[in-house]
């Protein structure tokens, strides 16, 4: 099978109480490929402006197995985010966001990527493009959508319609309480979120893990604990990255339990590394040599 | 080997999202022995006052293997709490605290408690008495610590005092917060606050889960999900009623990680239980099979 990615590629300017990096390769897509690349090597659908450096191009070709999707708005530039992290890194706060070309985003997936059977993920997107993307592929074996409090807070009636399209969501712990209208109770919340078209929902926890809901099981994961955090930007996206990777590689589309322990404890460890270095150098440093003995090492600290 | 255990008997007046309850049995001391008894009943040390009822001595009398070092004060009442959980659990608001007897508790170790090797476990109380008990009970083959916010705010030297009389402590999350400086990254918390003397640190993180360390390992593990809780007061107490139970009765003194593992599971499936009802009620209802079959079932879900 293949992976069909739909996100923001930008350029971030990051600080956080480890350091700071100007105008580094960022953007949901990116951080979903960086991690997925190690399976299942996605099919990008995107947009940059024309300042789109050769070697954020090398990246994404690198990271990917196809990039007709991803369009050149000429005269724009590309989508940039400035924030930094609190102290503990806390929570992000956004002092510059550019939507540069993203604003005029029309994603149209290429022929080519729907000619097999391919996973659909829908990055962190205005959810009525999500929806459009989602109605673009409507022959895909499964659709996975990540959204973020933004648009729960801005178009909440346009998100439930892009849910009600796809087979399941990836989102966070704050998330899920907005959007279950305050509850705190994570197992109330994902029943309330949980549509009748869905056949998982994935709640991630930050540094207190993730709980993962199908339609007859749960399952819970503590995080790898991580010591020194350099930068967390990416590590929701990567997690969903490594995530949809290992059930697209592993065949695990009917979502039996086990499948699904295995496929979080690895996106786990992938989602570790990505907060050790800025951007996507904590993951593209890594060999899956390097995810193998953190797997390891995961068991003997969370397996009982 | 055997536990002794000093700590508070009280009645709670309880207020939950999900209901209320009126000077119920409650305390550090009584919610631990009831998540202990199933493995290993402890000796009891504690301070009542005469209004302390034939039920309540009954059902400290079934939970323990001894209760020579609880003792009553003529005249004064038990200690009492009243309190109530906002919306969701989020936090106990005191109502009224009238500490009543426990104000005059110079806790006194009998010495038959002192004869076998034994385990003490200083429940939650004024770190200048766990102090004063811990060097009653020099010849204890190890000690725990309990604390909470309130200590670490008020007396802080005297808690540090007492945490270097001890082989280990046990906190939430918010309270290592506190005690290491504004520490968040619980790892690193946890290696500013373990001190050379210790040999263990169990960081509860509450619907989050659990983090422990030793000397040479960590164990992680997530909370079993609950979606109905009931009342939350002295889930804390239980794990470490059930931790330590567990290893008394497993001979697990020696702290290799399977074993803590394994400690952890079961400590988390009985503090699962604590919420499930008022005040003593979750885990008073339930057998062995009920937790065999609950730590089954949270294997299934979390371990991988």
């Amino acid at each position: 099978m293949a992976i069909v990615a739909v996100g923001s590629l930008a350029y971030d300017s990051i600080r956080t109480p480890s350091g700071s990096k100007e105008r580094i390769l960022g953007g949901s897509l990116t951080h979903f490929s960086n991690a997925a690349a190690f399976l299942s090597k996605p099919r990008l659908v995107g947009v940059v402006g024309d300042d789109f450096g050769e070697p954020e191009w090398d990246f994404i070709r690198r990271k990917s197995s196809a990039i007709d999707g991803v369009s050149i708005l000429k005269g724009e530039k590309s989508f940039f985010w400035k924030g930094y992290y609190t102290k503990d890194f806390d929570s992000a706060i956004t002092e510059v966001t550019e939507l540069n070309a993203f604003a005029k985003f029309k994603p149209v997936v290429p022929e080519s990527y729907r000619n097999d059977d391919y996973l659909l993920f829908l990055a962190n997107i205005d959810p009525k493009i999500q929806l459009d993307v989602a109605k673009q592929c409507k022959n895909s074996k499964l659709i996975i959508l990540d959204t973020m409090n933004y648009w729960i807070k801005s178009t909440p009636d346009a998100l439930r319609e892009a849910m009600k399209n796809v087979d399941g969501v990836i989102i966070n712990e704050g998330e899920a309480e907005l959007l279950s209208g305050g509850e705190k109770n994570m197992i109330k919340a994902a029943e309330a979120l949980f549509l009748p078209n869905f056949k998982i929902l994935i709640l991630k926890r930050g540094s207190h893990g993730v709980m993962i809901f199908g339609r007859d099981f749960l399952v819970t994961l503590p995080a790898f604990p991580v010591k020194d955090v350099i930068d967390p930007t990416g590590a929701g996206d990567s997690f969903a990255g490594a995530f949809v990777s290992y059930i697209d590689s592993n065949n695990l589309y009917d979502f039996d339990r086990d499948g699904i322990k295995r496929a979080a404890a690895y996106a786990t460890i992938v989602a570790s590394y990505s907060v050790q270095g800025f951007g996507v150098d904590g993951i593209d440093v890594i060999s899956p040599m390097d995810i193998d003995h953190r797997l390891k090492e995961f068991q003997s600290i969370a397996s009982f």
